[in-house]
């Protein structure tokens, strides 16, 4: 393979794969084990339990599944819905075209509501299909909480309010892969019916588990889905659950135990803290910016995201350019802009185990390649204005006081 | 969770998940990286280059999708078939009952085609199937290389003879999760449309890689199967070859980098040194089983697999005891009887990154436990015919001579 | 560099380095910190508290210093004696006799009582030493409590008697380099004055410190000893103990947290079940030994080895054949014969993170090899006579019952 | 012991221990070896040859003995000089203090030039000892290039060229700990006798191996140095280096290998690159603590340090509460001001592995500090300068362009 070697850390600074803490890396550094054993769904139980924390659920059930979001996605698709079923699904950049792709290659009717890739869902429309469809014909509602691609989070407790508003029983699907464990998430409160997110997103695990979260009114919807699938299948896990032994067919031993660091190290900052820091990092990410004298791709500001900012580039500029040049000369991995927006965004994912010193080093190199690339930026304005608001929000680290 | 230490190392002889190598384990200490970068590409072409070398294929196609082996078996189904197509599926244990169950679920038509637990595929009654099939009305003959269960390994250049002498078209699917890289396996030379394996199996690797190979004419197949699949479907990756990105989604880094250590040893060690490793390791075991006075699972010797040993016990014992005991007081990981074999057979896996003396420890462990139960064993007689056998025909490491 | 690849895991069963833990290996797995900031010195407050326990000392004061047992030996001998001090010293092997020859090196004035190899120190001659020594001109007594080259274990409670009887204020000064954590070794009740280990011993780390522990008496004839030293002065040590900072210069972080994590297993285990454990696999070792009519190198029982066993062999093999063929042809780590019995005797070491199936893996290695070399071994014979006693003596393991 | 976790990396900016690349990390994650079998002596060999290079020397024997700096500096003055021996050593800073306590409490004649910290060597003082020294009492120069605790590099070949303008015989002993690897630095050329450093500093590696590279002259003069040592005597090396087997005593396996990636690291960038980027960290440094106003605690542009700048904080700022404070706000780890200048520095380092946006972090990070402890910085303004001198010196990345 290509040699790529550069010295010191390299600044990972996609929305994913994240920065993994060295507590997991240890964790996982093992050797496999039979999982069949009494070890394993002794720990598997612990984890079961304590997944549903990061989904704010007490009643749901949650599912590990050794796959990806892709997969997490099909799963919640699969296990809820029949073919043919209405599905009011929103577009509103790359990942949310993604989803309505399987959905529509899984032969369900997608009912697509389409805002411009830098708005949020138009609730507004959600809402007029809502009032029109006395005769509860739509099945699920299919939302990305927060959109990769474009940096917009979506107002769920919204989406929950004109449901209830109109007393529709559509199921509420929820693709969380860029937001739980780093947004406000709130599944039981937001009545969610099925949540989901990828274990290389905000875990800060490597990519290999899709975790999704079942309302009890899925687990109900899903006795008589007829869909098709096996590996997907939710009947199997629980089978297995109910016999203790939990595992249909074999997990990743590493990712377990990765898995069960990743979550003490959650709950020793505090889900809430976990939040806020992200908060954070987010809000110095758009000062920065605009010092910078740019724009943020997400046009209102109810729609920024904590965890990603797409950060739209001048015409005379190609940001691809800029993803280039970070990693080649900074070894700085920064996102590319995708589809639709590609060339003109680029985007620095600020999620995962990360801390506001990395993300200044980012902004300290984005400001450099800026210049770089011909754009008549100050070097430091961003960072100053970052540190500005940092310095004066960040909390002293609890353990060491 | 449970702490269940005990000092030493495990002896991990389920068959799978298996032994990793510490190279292995080495390469995959790490953090995660951008996917999209130019590192990860450059690494993926090299895998799917030298991932071949395992099915021994030279014009098959591979996919290395992030799921297990159930999902590898569910993808090979869906991309070459579509509902309703009849196929051919022996029933010889656990794990050709669970393909079946899935082909079953999959709205597939399946013949199967069933034989007593203990016995390979009986294709005779293939044989008569594809005489009177001139109508070409079976589309797929699925079969298992090796089950698991019962520690056998069907003939499959058999199989491919009687394809051919009857001219028959169906496409040939193996699952070969607990045969390839340890077993004789030739993918071209047997004309195997579709062969798939795990990355926990004799690969040596973590779950998380279901490993599939597929012949032009699987792929000819794939393009007008009807049967749904997003996250499965081979189009996808096909797509993103092309484009030279090689991944429709995020693929796990870790597993990548240790993919190429493994495939390096493998390549270090040969191929078909690996498969003379685990021949001398069955021998060695049965040899052991017989000294022991103990009856194989597997009736007949053209069956004997060398990759995993099902030990039928005397009535009297409960085969589920020897394997709790072995791990409750040998640090031992045995394999249960499963299904119709439980509580009749223990099993001795022996396949992965093994070797000899790692073996004889687990003889000499199964004797003591032998006895704890019961068993009238004299103990050393399973590792003095073992050491008889090996003694002769281990070979010097090569690189130590 | 060579490559030396071989499948399977090394057999390694040289007296030191031993096989590390898992749990330890990952603990160690890290990046390096600032050994200044708040968490090393109170990471090192711990281990200095519980390190005393693997010398069953209360009353000790310990010091872990960055260097190998050649160093503890040093450390042990420049802190309590000044040149020209007369030290009673015992030559039973190759590591007695190194010691000697530093304490030489040192200045000292050496009175060496020489055994035959095989033999334990002789106390006859201490006796009449001591007996005659009114004028209390021996300043101390030097003894390695396990020699390792030889696989004696000497009995430190008749020297402390001797020295009792005699009201010999001598100072007692042991190297435990294979004895401590692995047998039964009782620094406070025996009056030890000096007593040290290797990190890669009985503890199971990677070699890189030698952790040595001082009675109160030695520490007050610290304050007289007039040998130069620094690197290894206790004083600079006691220095920073005082400070709270703990390291006159800077220690391995990984080292630390290995420590820590090997001796969290050693308190789970038990160091009294970890001493039971070692006594196990010496006796199993030795019936193998008597099993094939070798003669073990230690000429009476009162002086067997738990952690080490020297294997006579016949005048018509030279064991270093054996040795290099374990390591050629079965990766099977064995010991050497040293100086005086280079060729006449290999080493079987069998202290450290090891368990019984280990253990019976290796001495099936050994039989295969003892028939490689020409020996008229019946295979089997050695682990059936270890077996039958493991059988009736191995406990469950207490984790998992 | 205090758990002290903290989302995200450590920032790592003492000088040293430093931050360890993952390639070095997982070259050491691995079980011990017999040290005496033939693959550890083939790896030391590659080691010894290698090693070399970093002090550039050709004609240099090197020693990597088990210990630390401390180690070292004692093993490079009781090989090549005898107690009583007059010494010229230089007092400018804590370690080179430390270094002249060791001299002296090994019993040599030490000859101290005392300088003003912050002030480089005073070679004046030298020349006209040189000048004076017809008889060649002086035995050896002693000097740390690189003071760790003011950041003062002094001018080795203008030492040379005294030397060997009054043709003075004396040995040139010198403390690489903070240098070799990192700054300019020619053993050969400048007539360097013995070099030394420590695993932990530029090298990257974890604490444990003390390298020390020995000209023709020093050997030379170690045949009749009379100064008691055994751990630390050449001579030992010297014996097993000829018996090919290399050690006297047991090596830690795992830095073993560590150094052999590290080397491999160094290489790949080239040994003039990884100088030249430390010139870059050093530079981008000073730019950034003259934005703030600030002094450096070097007095004189000659001295500047590439690997650790120590900057002198206003009288009425506590400069270990700023060290405090990064370490419980930021998780920075910023070195402290030592002995004379405690509380009035605190100290960056800047030397190992490292990149310029992991400097440019830590900068942002001292920005916030400063601010925190009342001093009127602007925020941005030392990253601003940092970043306007990097931007136009930053290389692309070989690997990937």
């Amino acid at each position: 393979m290509d040699y790529v070697y550069a010295p010191g850390k390299n600044h990972l600074f996609v929305p994913g794969p994240v920065n993994i803490p060295e507590p997991v890396l240890r964790a996982m550094n093992r050797n496999n084990e039979d999982y069949r054993s009494p070890a394993i769904p002794a720990l598997t139980k612990t984890l079961l339990e304590d997944v549903k924390k990061i989904f704010k659920s007490t009643t749901g059930t949650p599912f590990m599944i050794p796959t990806t979001g892709t997969g997490a996605w099909e799963s919640a698709l699969t296990n809820t819905l029949s073919p043919g079923d209405r599905i009011v699904s929103f577009l509103i950049g790359q990942f949310s075209l993604l989803w309505i792709d399987q959905q529509q290659r899984l032969n369900f009717n997608v009912d697509v509501v389409e805002s411009e890739w830098g708005q949020g869902a138009n609730l507004d429309v959600l809402e007029s299909k809502l009032a029109e469809d006395g005769g509860h014909t739509i099945k699920a509602i299919c939302i990305v909480h927060n959109e990769t691609a474009t940096g917009v989070t979506n107002d769920l407790s919204k989406v929950r309010f004109l449901l209830d508003k109109y007393k529709h029983p559509a199921l509420l699907l929820v693709d969380g892969v860029s937001s739980i464990c780093a947004l406000d998430f709130r599944m039981d409160e937001w009545g969610v019916d099925v949540a989901l997110t990828g274990s290389q997103k905000a875990l800060s695990l490597p990519t290999g588990i899709g975790i999704i979260c079942a309302s009890p009114k899925a687990l109900e919807a899903s006795k008589t889905s007829t869909s098709v699938k096996v590996f997907f299948d939710w009947k199997d896990y629980l089978k297995f659950y109910k016999l203790g032994t939990y595992w249909p067919y074999t997990p990743s031993i590493q990712l377990l135990y990765g898995l069960r660091a990743a979550l003490d190290l959650l709950f020793e900052e505090g889900i809430d803290n976990v939040i806020a820091r992200h908060s954070r990092l987010g809000k110095a990410t758009r000062l920065a910016v605009e010092a910078w004298g740019l724009k943020n791709c997400t046009q209102k500001e109810e729609w920024y995201s904590d965890t990603v900012t797409a950060v739209l580039v001048p015409s005379y500029i190609d940001s691809s350019e800029i993803v280039r040049r970070a990693w080649k000369r900074y070894n700085l991995s920064l996102g590319l802009g995708l589809n639709k927006v590609a060339g003109k965004v680029f985007r620095i994912g600020h999620l995962g185990n990360l801390n506001e010193l990395q993300l200044l080093g980012c902004l300290a190199g984005v400001e450099m390649i800026l210049k770089d690339v011909g754009y008549p930026i100050k070097l430091g304005s961003g960072v100053a204005a970052a540190s500005a608001y940092l310095q004066n929000n960040i909390p002293l680290i609890p353990s060491r006081i």
